[in-house]
């Protein structure tokens, strides 16, 4: 760490010569592959910017000049050079520093993120108020090549382009988002689409050059010079199109190049696009061969690659994995939808087993619901797997296409609940307060991975729209039955039963429930215990039976409680007029913090022990 | 009528010569014009589409064939050919047609639509069904110019080019969307793109040619040919760019032309874009002259234009606009964003008065959210002006970039509520629920107009995000201060004083509440009534002591039941255990469906007459 501990804001990287960057490079990726085999974390995206973001630090002064690094999930060497070497060890842990960025660490942070696509709508927005203000001040987007292709992206570079301020976009292009990119302007920003445009523009030519005279030469020439014609069209084109000036495509680890031309683009005007081909996971071997795997990634040892895998039970997204492929055999019609989420989601093995029957439609969350709204209208039954917290990106389409049109899509909710290390931007704390609003929409959540794989089977059979909301943790360790069971729509279960009070639990947190009641039972209060399975319709029935036997409720979900399974309980009992004490947990109403799961869970009241706690108060009211 | 009344399907239409089918298309536009201005209704955009609509129905087979309409608002020449132009002057009326396509009405409507770029990903969906089934029938998604430019649509056109089905796009090119049409894309589809990709590759070739012995005569063809070059080279490069086949553009009336090739189309394979110029409002001079105001439009007098307006009080949206207009004289940091509604949402005047702090970032919501976000980074203040129903599109945005980062944007949500003839996907039915969740935000909505400008002007007090959402309607004709009040953060009003129940009335249901307490007094019946104000944060205070003193509480709100306002008092007084008998009063779980406001709010019981009941229901039980 020879240069690293030199390092201790950007103004210290200024005093360095290029060949002191390059090492200084080289002791980031050491020290970032060190932390992150420890605390897990976003390892590919982070070894391939390390040369760009130096290379920025270094031309631009941060931070009067403004970087917005698109999703964030690449911005550690941002944080380590900008004041928090010395914190980075905490990497993701609680009251550690954040995977993402985050204002209340730095001034050299500019916008909390963690979804995709949004840097460039924030940066021209920022870019207006400082020249409308007359302030100085450079604002650079840095995005990948799998966030550009994003609706939103595409709204930003269209307006930037119309609006001509004075916006740098760096486009860094790994050729690969999460699971690599689709789409055609993916392709585009490839090889592929050069070799449409040219063609395309070189058949245009042809045409016109036919009809002047000595034409024929200008057709030679094409054909002599045809690939110095593609490099030179291509592939900056779509952007040129957009009013942006289009610089690259360069190497993004030779730093000297990236120097010299930022350089050049910092004293430049107008909507810029620089185009930086990098290498995701560059200088980490396991990483560059396999950077969907350490994208984001657990504690790994560094000498093998090899990922530690904890003795856990199957999570809840390999069983959904392995229930989909039993599903699609019993069922043609299945088809599989994920938005540049094929690993996190389960869905690799489906994808190599029905190549025809799956669709990576890329980071295109809102494509993703319309397109299965006509895949449903064509008689297919699409199913959509988006994490809760991306699900948000849809959420029109999900009302406007999907339930409006009341057809067959049943989504499949990934991570829904607390996701731990990656914190506010990934929880999926809002769920089921914003689907429980939808008209026609079926809302499910399992209690163990068991009954996600009966709650898949049963959505099949259920009239219109399905939502199945499981987390990201690792199952329960139950035994998964061989035989498919039909769960009756909107019946709940009764585990335990009690008289003096009655928990209302969904997904996992029943076991949590079943626990306290348990514990209380040898204090001889007598606790009912529910498995709700349904936040929407709800088992009116034997929520009502209950609440009339017991008197007292306790509710307790993994989700906000503004609108949320509590809630619903709430306007049930109130619209039935039962009075009844009633106790909601889940929640509370603010952006929760990153940190492991446990101590998350234990904070926040998602546990036997606060359950326990609150019904002896109950009871003792 | 001589040639419609011979039309009962599409294969009528197949019996007619094309200097028939001219003659149909004139009889068309009367039969419009005539019913909507009568019934209200898009006029401007379905004049603009009768001879594609003809000709499309002409040359495919629906719904064999199947057509999708981007919006849907230019379907009234689609409806009145496939079996609907007897009820064609029920367009907009309670019980009557639908405004837009209907999957209840008829098969030859493929997809419910209302909100705008739905149409491509939902074609390509159900293309790929077809194909996969091996049915026959070709789909054609007719998407304007506007509605291209938005994120949804540019992830459906990249994703088809990726996927290479035989997807028909037909780009209706009206150079204006609802408010003229903004972006480098759309100037691309326009003239000055033209302009600018031309000269990069003219650019881009002359550097080439320089390298290449004969090289010079190239760049004399060039010079020669530029306006040939130009039409060779554009428009299509940017959808050639993505997959697609270009076709176009031609003149979208001349219907030889567009029956001729669209039967060429009918035989190709893969993605094809066909670009077809049409003008908004054709054939009837006042809306080709001003399209903006002839978008969607009340009744009017055929002969002068003139738009028939009722003795009603200024509408909210006409206060917001003035009112935007005094604050921004007060405070210079305000600025104000529209996605491409500016007339809609009252800032036309803005727009005039201060160009340079108002931007219109076309059909592009999520954007316009972000970019709000980066505007409010840079120490400005947007106030972001979209309809409730559109902001779900920009839901993602509101979470993840507003609210998380905590930044001070005011969302002005006009046609909260209902919206009357517009129907399902116009209403504004679930905002009060789908933001209560977020944290952060503040969430009003006034009594009445004047409310609403001490409201906005509150707004700029609070600390972080306010959301403000009032109705389409005019408003209660009172009095506008002039001096603006600052109404205390969370404080609800008293309105009036009661000891046997409160209605909690939300927005301006207030005056409703008001009136139902008033005639219950003249039986004696002590009803108070509290001007909520805001949903969040409740005035806890007021709400436990009128709950505590009068023991019933009736809510009421224009927003569904589910996670509404009513369910944040049901929330509020099971977290403190106070036991009332409590009624919700809102929108049903369920789209509602198009009609007159009076009807709707009828039926779903939005009225004085519904609290007394059910007032008088609670005080007897």
């Amino acid at each position: 760490m020879k240069f690293l501990k030199m390092i201790n804001s950007p103004e210290d990287l200024k005093k360095l010569k290029i060949s002191h960057l390059k090492a200084l490079a080289e002791e980031i990726r050491s020290y970032i592959i060190e932390v992150v085999s420890k605390n897990g974390g976003h390892l590919a995206p982070n070894l391939g910017v390390v040369e760009l973001t130096l290379a920025l630090h270094y031309v631009f002064n941060s931070p009067k000049d403004k970087i917005i690094w698109d999703v964030g999930h690449q911005c550690y060497t941002h944080k380590i050079i900008t004041g928090r070497r010395d914190q980075f060890p905490t990497l993701r842990k609680y009251n550690g520093l954040a995977g993402f960025p985050k204002r209340s660490e730095s001034p050299h942070d500019i916008l909390d993120t963690g979804h995709s696509s949004t840097s460039i709508s924030a940066a021209l927005g920022l870019v207006t108020a400082l020249r409308m203000k007359g302030e100085e001040g450079k604002v650079i987007a840095v995005i990948g090549d799998g966030s550009i292709t994003a609706g939103l992206a595409f709204e930003g570079l269209n307006n930037a382009g119309y609006r001509k301020e004075d916006l740098i976009v760096i486009l860094n292009d790994n050729e690969m988002c999460i699971s690599p990119s689709v789409g055609a302007l993916s392709s585009f920003v490839s090889k592929r689409l050069t070799g449409n445009l040219a063609r395309f523009i070189k058949r245009e030519i042809e045409k016109m050059a036919h009809k002047f005279p000595g034409g024929e030469s200008v057709i030679s020439l094409l054909k002599k010079g045809e690939d110095i014609f593609k490099m030179a069209i291509t592939p900056g084109a779509l952007f040129t199109a957009l009013n942006f000036e289009y610089i690259g495509p360069v190497d993004g680890h030779d730093l000297e190049t990236l120097i010299e031309i930022l350089e050049n683009i910092k004293r430049m005007k107008g909507p810029i696009l620089f185009h930086v081909i990098t290498k995701k996971g560059k200088g980490y071997p396991y990483a560059e061969k396999d950077p969907e795997i350490f994208h984001g990634v657990g504690p790994f040892e560094i000498k093998t690659g090899k990922i530690l895998k904890s003795d856990e039970a199957p999570s809840y997204t390999e069983v959904f994995g392995k229930t989909i492929l039993r599903l699609a055999e019993m069922e043609p019609k299945i088809v599989a939808i994920t938005a540049a989420m094929r690993l996190g989601t389960g869905l690799k093995a489906f994808s190599e087993k029905y190549p025809d029957r799956f669709f990576d439609v890329g980071i295109c969350e809102q494509h993703a619901v319309t397109f299965a709204t006509g895949l449903a209208l064509g008689g297919y039954i699409p199913i959509c797997a988006i994490y809760s917290t991306f699900l948000q990106r849809a959420y029109d389409q999900i009302i406007h296409d999907v339930a409006l049109n009341n057809v067959k899509v049943i989504f499949a909710i990934d991570r829904g609940g607390l996701v731990g290390e990656d914190g506010p931007t990934h929880h999926g704390s809002f769920d089921l307060s914003y689907l429980r609003l939808i008209p026609n929409l079926t809302i499910m959540a399992p209690k163990d991975e068991n009954e996600l794989q009966h709650m898949l089977y049963s959505a099949l059979k259920y009239p219109g729209p399905v939502a199945i909301r499981y987390p990201r943790s690792a199952g329960e360790g139950v035994e998964l039955d061989w035989e498919f069971k039909e769960i009756p729509l909107g019946k709940a279960e009764l585990i335990k039963d009690g008289k003096d009070l009655t928990i209302i639990a969904i997904g996992n947190l029943v076991y949590q429930a079943l626990k306290a009641a348990e514990d209380l039972e040898k204090e001889n209060i007598s606790i009912a215990v529910i498995n709700a399975r349904f936040i929407k319709p709800l088992d009116e029935d034997l929520i009502l039976d209950f609440a009339k036997k017991t008197g007292k409720i306790i509710t307790i979900e993994e989700n906000t409680l503004i609108g949320g399974f509590g809630s619903a309980v709430c306007e049930l009992l109130a619209d039935r007029n039962i009075p009844v004490k009633i106790k909601r947990i889940g929640l509370p109403d603010k952006f929760i913090e990153h940190g492991d799961l446990k101590t998350l869970k234990r904070k926040y009241g998602l546990t036997s022990e606060t359950l326990k706690k609150i019904a002896l108060e109950l009871l003792n009211t």
